[in-house]
């Protein structure tokens, strides 16, 4: 980057270790934010770093917060007998997209991986199970992604939750195979919600 | 955004706003930070920070830089008696990385554009006229793109320049590396032929 002012070589080369921002992007994206009054820049730098100092797990369900417990598991309005399990914090979104959901969540921060060596105890299993006991749940949703290793956790949980007493469901197959959940279209994860079916 | 933490909401429309990014990339983007270690995001945000205050217009070539005149300016070894005219300080990059220039920039921060009221007034186009007064430079190169708003400025540039006593020359038309004469549009191809080169 020879003769680029070192700020905006700097800016260029922090936006290029983004997902999906080539350095072509990056560049771009660096002079359109010099071109720019002030004001968006600053409002860009500042929801960043808000971001990173207001952001907590909620207690209760551990999906991203800036309240405890969060707004879904404090909302009276939601059918808090059903839990709908989840991967992480960005699998959230698409799923209330849909509109087809009413319930609360769980966020379990990972999949079961023996390659990596990440076991059950590393995930939020064990606050899972401990929701599970205050009798007000009647049915748990395992919304994994569709892929091996999230298959195998998704069977190990209904394996452990189905001899407690509860309907455990998981999303229906109309996802196809090998798809990432964060980034599927609003009407394929509707149906797949609205086709759950007992394992 | 139902249900989205409010500090999360505003990084993915923050996002949304620059160019290329749309709801599906920004969200991606914003968990991305959320995800990593707080120096990334930090680092990102104060690279954005800092551009903002640090980069102002080179007196004398009016590139963006952060000291005054930029280093191309002040560079020794580059061919100072050859200008090359672009119209945005990001046109630089590009002529840069191909290696096969070593003079110095004019940037004229915008084009001839009559239709959006830009006159000749509202550009560097006294100050380029004013560098050349000093002796030096023997060759105008304008660089400007070739569509038809600039083709009209490379004109009035050329015919107000050439009079002067300076060579002025223009970035070459035809067909672009790894093109298919197939695929070319009629446009290309006939500036293509009507400047064809000996071997």
């Amino acid at each position: 980057m020879r003769f680029v002012a070192e700020p905006i070589a700097r800016l260029i080369e922090e936006l290029n270790k983004l997902p999906g921002i080539g350095p072509k992007s990056a560049k771009r994206l660096a002079y359109h934010l010099l071109r720019n009054p002030d004001e968006e820049a600053k409002a860009l730098a500042e929801a960043i770093l808000t971001l990173k100092e207001k952001i907590k797990l909620c207690s209760v369900c551990f999906d991203n917060t800036d309240c405890d417990p969060c707004r879904v598991c404090q909302d009276k309005e939601r059918d808090h007998s059903k839990i709908c399990v989840v991967e992480k914090p960005s699998d959230i979104l698409p799923l209330e997209q849909t509109g087809k959901y009413n319930g609360v969540y769980h966020v379990l921060h990972g999949t079961i991986s023996p390659t990596e060596g990440v076991g059950p105890e590393e995930l939020k299993i064990k606050e899972l199970l401990a929701r599970l006991k205050d009798g007000s749940v009647t049915e748990v949703i395992v919304a994994t992604n569709p892929n091996v290793e999230s298959e195998t956790m998704a069977m190990y949980l209904h394996r452990i939750i189905t001899p407690l007493g509860f309907r455990v469901t998981r999303l229906a197959r109309g996802l196809p195979f090998g798809a990432e959940l964060e980034y599927a279209d609003d009407l394929t994860l509707g149906q797949a919600l609205e086709n759950r079916r007992e394992f």
